[in-house]
């Protein structure tokens, strides 16, 4: 299929900040933006050319949505299955089908990465008690179950410390379909922003080094310190899973790189601009957000070269009342996202320090 | 002033590509724009909060407007006084009165910088046929006879060659109060963005080397070529006028260099975002339009500092038929603006291509 050209309008399920940037980098291209997302006070209404308020199983104001754009895309994982077939009916739906079921679903994505030959944590399929109690005989403690659905930031899962916990944990993850995944002991995560576009080209930029606070991300630092070995070892996974998936578009990969043999081990993929992707806005000519435009409008890639070093650290909750002393720092991109109310726990922004290149 | 806080609302009037930026800015720092342009089909709309749609001299619509921001700035500098007055009534308006002033009338303009003693071009008040005769045997041929107002990219201006022209040239320019100009000889234009903001910290970007094509800025070039000693003197030149208007905002200084004792002569002064200006975007953490946006926000300047050499070329008419190949190009920042209509001389993108500090 021939580029979508300048004037074409990307819709966007999802009017949170990483869809906010989407549109705003889709702009610079000359692409018009439509988000839809059921929030009436959702921060992408506010740069984008077009909206639509209405649930994500509103079958009929999905497909007025489709017949008004030229390609669909998304900024989260958790889009229904039914919503993402009604779209991709009508319009081209960048990622696909195979992203979705295959990032939603923990279980899959591990057994996915598993038929690839890729490093993952050992992992037990959960459906009953006595699934638990079995898995945990067999990938020990300590360990973490996880519903195989519906994750993220840590919530939806409890970690395991003795076989006893077993009740206990099962009850806490809502009785719903789990997995059961072994500890890697891991001394950094990493991660790999890939894109792919239509023609089968993959980029895959630098990889950072990420740090958590209150199973939040908190920095991504690049360069991420790993010898080229390591970092060209996580760009060629990246890249492999994102030809496997046939994918379009910018894919997170967060992997753990293991405390002594230093061996890479996949944690999960996300089909979507990724929050550890933000300092390439600052530190390259072309940021994700732009190079996941270019790919769902059938563009060509744009170059993953960096030219300074970055380290983006996120502003949660109550960290952007300090916006006015953040503003003052030079060498520095702060980003705020149009959101009203600072809850605790809430991406309010982000800043990026670059510096030149060590 | 206090600072607006993120989530206020700046009124941009006018609806062009330096709107547009200038809304796409402003929305990283979390600041809403509402644009208000009488052309229904402004770029600026597709990515801004609010726009009004109406003409400059239509006072109602110019109060709502004002009653639904917290501050005013634009993209062109003839607003035309009454316009200016009526919103600096409600709301600041920034940059201010004077700067309008100043920039609207190339007669004020030029004798602003005599008082401060910058160099300029010489220049004669050009009332009537007489006075252009008068003027002509005083500053000589070859010389350029410039309407005092409304003149840009080569518009409303017509080049004497010899006396004998004067009634041709009085009559080329609409018998309108124009302005006798003598040549510069000049080997080549610079040009300065500087920023002051609302404490009157000044901030200036490293000059840029210009080049034009039929009347309009090709490229821009940074470093521009010239020595330290050069390229502070422009600073300085910028940053007195800027402290002289009182300015708040961006402002765009035009300079030639003369060819022999490569003396620093005022063009003219923009006082707005300037063409010349956008290799910032790439080459800069925070870009010029960020900056303005900072300044009319009554926030603190980012550093200027550049961390890339940078080639801004404009696409003007036809050159954005190749925007596919263009958008293959490694290292380099594409900008579509999103207008329909490809008439020759329109500007419809640049191009940004960077490259490490030399």
């Amino acid at each position: 299929m021939a580029p979508l050209p300048p004037g074409s309008t990307i819709g966007i399920l999802g009017g949170g900040q990483l869809g906010r940037m989407l549109a705003m980098a889709g702009a610079r291209l000359g692409l018009k933006s439509h988000i839809y997302c059921p929030d009436a006070d959702s921060p992408a209404f506010q740069v984008a050319d077009g909206h639509t308020i209405a649930a994500y199983e509103d079958q009929a104001a999905l497909e007025a949505f489709a017949a008004s754009v030229d390609a669909v895309t998304y900024e989260f994982e958790n889009v229904p299955a039914t919503t993402a077939e009604i779209l991709a009916r009508h319009k081209p739906l960048r990622p696909g089908a195979r992203a979705l079921a295959v990032s939603q679903d923990r279980l899959t994505e591990k057994t996915f990465m598993r038929d690839l030959g890729i490093a993952t944590a050992p992992f037990a399929d959960v459906a009953s008690l006595e699934d638990l109690k079995a898995a945990l005989s067999d990938i020990g403690t300590p360990s973490i179950l996880k519903t195989r659905r519906f994750g993220y930031d840590g919530k939806g899962q409890t970690r395991i410390d003795t076989a006893d916990d077993a009740a206990a944990a099962w009850q806490a993850v809502g009785e719903t379909p789990s997995i059961l995944e072994g500890f890697v002991d891991f001394e950094a995560e990493i991660s790999v922003i890939v894109a792919r576009d239509t023609d089968g080209h993959v980029a895959a930029y630098d990889p950072a080094r990420n740090a958590h606070r209150n199973h939040i991300l908190d920095t991504s630092t690049v360069p991420s310190g790993y010898d080229a070995t390591v970092e060209a070892e996580a760009r060629t996974l990246a890249e492999k899973i994102a030809t496997e998936l046939d994918y379009v578009g910018v894919m997170g990969v967060e992997l753990f790189v293991t405390s002594t043999a230093r061996k890479l081990v996949v944690n999960e993929i996300a089909p979507r601009v990724h929050n550890s992707g933000h300092w390439t806005t600052e530190a390259c000519a072309v940021s994700q957000f732009e190079q996941h435009m270019r790919a769902v409008a059938g563009w060509p890639l744009a170059s993953p070269a960096r030219h300074s070093d970055a380290v983006m650290t996120n502003l949660i909750g109550d960290d952007v009342t300090d916006w006015l002393s953040l503003a003052r720092e030079p060498q520095a991109g702060l980003h705020l996202y149009g959101k009203g109310d600072a809850r605790p726990g809430r991406k309010m922004g982000h800043i990026t320090r670059i510096s030149p290149k060590a």
